[in-house]
């Protein structure tokens, strides 16, 4: 493997670029072709930009789930969120798919906030800290428009007794050497760490278990989270007499700098929901670009259009317009256009994004108790 | 160590011959000598049977608990049950010990059920069944007498939202090294059980964190129980601002078979408080003793008090009269008075006590929602 294709995707690591095709076949998950997108087409009425745009690539037993719900039978939607620290653009793209398929497929939503495992991972985070966040980001799902009636959003601390039963039928299926093979768990890894993928896995049943029979689980989420659901839910769910959960996987969103996901921990590389608009334009302006040195230099060679942060947000969440794209595309790689005016472009999509979003978050505050569940 | 020697105590293993003081040096604790029993007289105001007869024979910090006791300030107790069954004659002993600490020191007691535990740590044990003898457990730790306004029993599944965030603490604290090491836990074991020493240590803490300021903690409970304080508490509490719980150990009440202690797992050599007293009865007849291969041997030699469960039942818990014990005790190493004899009068003396322990047993039925906490 060459040192430019190195590359590390974990639940707590997303590093150097990734080759999804790869991950594909390290993971052992299926790619989402021309027959599986016709299918849900057909299924949900249209198709969601992020599929067109390919930002959905890879799954399993999508097509286990379309069967079920053809033949009539209803599935629930799981995915969550560790909140150690406020929402960016990354972060909301599998809650955004999520939602159109609980609009679409008329889902019901178990959104997990894993305050916990946020806690007991980082050292220099408290647990008011992550359970604060896990309000935080609660604003934010909300703000997206997820049904009240069937979107169930819970803080893991706040849940535990509900939760707790399940994780313990879960963790006695589940050792040591699994977690250390499927996590990297050492045996200095805290033992709070060590269990926590039980819980983590709970929600997959919880459904079933509230109602007393099997219901399909389908999982919107971004890849780097397989480990969960590839190592312990779909090994486990047999066991327990569940059904695996069906999952679909999103690339993560670049960031700002140069290759891995938007990543909180590096926060002049990621547009934080709660940015000041302002303020994120100016990160848009410090952002990396596949611009070239100079501009005489970019003007002759023309952008790297493929590489570059900015023009992947166009494809996956600023320009639906297929046209729009392509122009933005060509301009860039034919040295039409420079970096400088292209980051006006994404500056004037994302201050009304920012604008609009932070509105509707605003007003998610008098809407959280609609949404959160506690024991 | 001569083969008759070798032992083994752990809180999930008592078996051989318990050499108690070994088990202190092995442990590290202190010996309960004449001085501390002299201080604990001079403020209980008496000494317990089972202070006087050395079944509470080691210690942890018992002085400095004494030394916040005379200096006005209160302090809280601990223990708890494995909920995997019946409540034994066995498990009895720490908990009248603790009622007689709470009468005498006006003392505060967390109860703590480990159906988590035990549902974990047994493959044929679902969770509801651990569940249920929580409640079957409760039922005997309230016919002892604790004071309702002082005793707070709770299931770790029923109270864990309270308990998970306290544990998380502890659980950032404690990785896998130390548990392999201080419980002897394997690859092989679940996450669940490498989790739950953070779960059982988070009662040490509970009214600490309740009431906001440092709350002293006194433990009693039987000496195999001892890895989870020396292990976990001890070496987390300081570093999480609280003081280091306290402990008294008793030695474990041996069974009607031969060596080890009273376990639920040989339900023929336990005596259960649920026991019909004449199948109790038939128990003590077939019980292993310190007699002779035959009469005529054994009224030549005498029997052999010191190896011999029923005399310990008596010594422990039966025969309070030491005039009384000791006529026992001559009576057998004489030869005067042989096994089936004794037994007999065992039986007396078992009789009664199951009976009014049995009503009081079916009082408390009425009596668990002022016992019991929940979330």
């Amino acid at each position: 493997m060459s040192k430019e294709k190195e590359f590390v995707v974990t639940p707590w690591e997303v590093r150097g670029e990734i080759d999804y095709e790869r991950l594909i076949r390290d993971f052992g998950t299926t790619k989402v072709d021309t027959e599986l997108l016709e299918r849900i087409k057909k299924d949900a009425g249209e198709l969601h930009l992020f599929l067109k745009r390919g930002l959905f690539f890879s799954h399993r037993d999508m097509n286990w789930i379309l069967d079920r719900y053809e033949a009539g039978e209803k599935f629930f939607l799981y995915t969550g969120r560790g909140p150690s620290g406020h929402t960016h653009l990354g972060h909301l793209v599998p809650w955004m798919f999520t939602k159109w398929l609980q609009d679409r497929f008329g889902a019901e939503l178990y959104f997990q906030m894993t305050d916990d495992e946020k806690f007991l991972f980082n050292q220099e985070l408290s647990l008011k800290t992550t359970m604060s966040f896990t309000y935080e980001n609660a604003l934010d799902v909300i703000a997206l428009g997820f049904d009240p009636k069937k979107t169930f959003i819970f803080s893991n601390v706040e849940y535990v007794k509900t939760l707790y039963k399940i994780a313990l039928e879960i963790a006695k299926h589940v050792n040591f050497s699994t977690v250390r093979a499927v996590f990297g768990f050492q045996n200095t890894t805290n033992i709070g760490m060590i269990f926590f993928p039980a819980l983590q896995a709970a929600p997959y049943f919880l459904p079933s278990v509230l109602e007393g029979k099997n219901i399909p689980c389908l999982i919107p989420a971004s890849i780097d989270q397989d480990p969960y659901w590839r190592g312990i839910a779909r090994e486990v769910a047999p066991k327990l007499g569940y059904y695996k959960p069906a999952q679909i996987h999103n690339k993560l969103v670049p960031g700002l700098g140069k290759g891995g996901k938007m990543s909180a921990s590096e926060p002049e590389t990621a547009i934080f929901t709660t940015d000041d608009p302002d303020v994120a334009v100016k990160k848009i302006m410090s952002s990396y670009t596949g611009g070239r040195d100079t501009a005489e230099e970019q003007r002759r060679l023309g952008g790297r259009a493929d590489i570059c942060p900015v023009y992947h947000n166009y494809e996956f969440l600023f320009v639906p317009d297929d046209k729009e794209l392509k122009k933005l595309y060509d301009d860039c790689k034919t040295g039409k256009m420079l970096c400088g005016e292209c980051k006006m472009i994404f500056a004037s999509k994302l201050k009304p994004f920012l604008k609009e979003h932070q509105k509707k978050r605003e007003k998610a505050k008098g809407m959280l108790d609609k949404f959160m569940v506690k024991d």
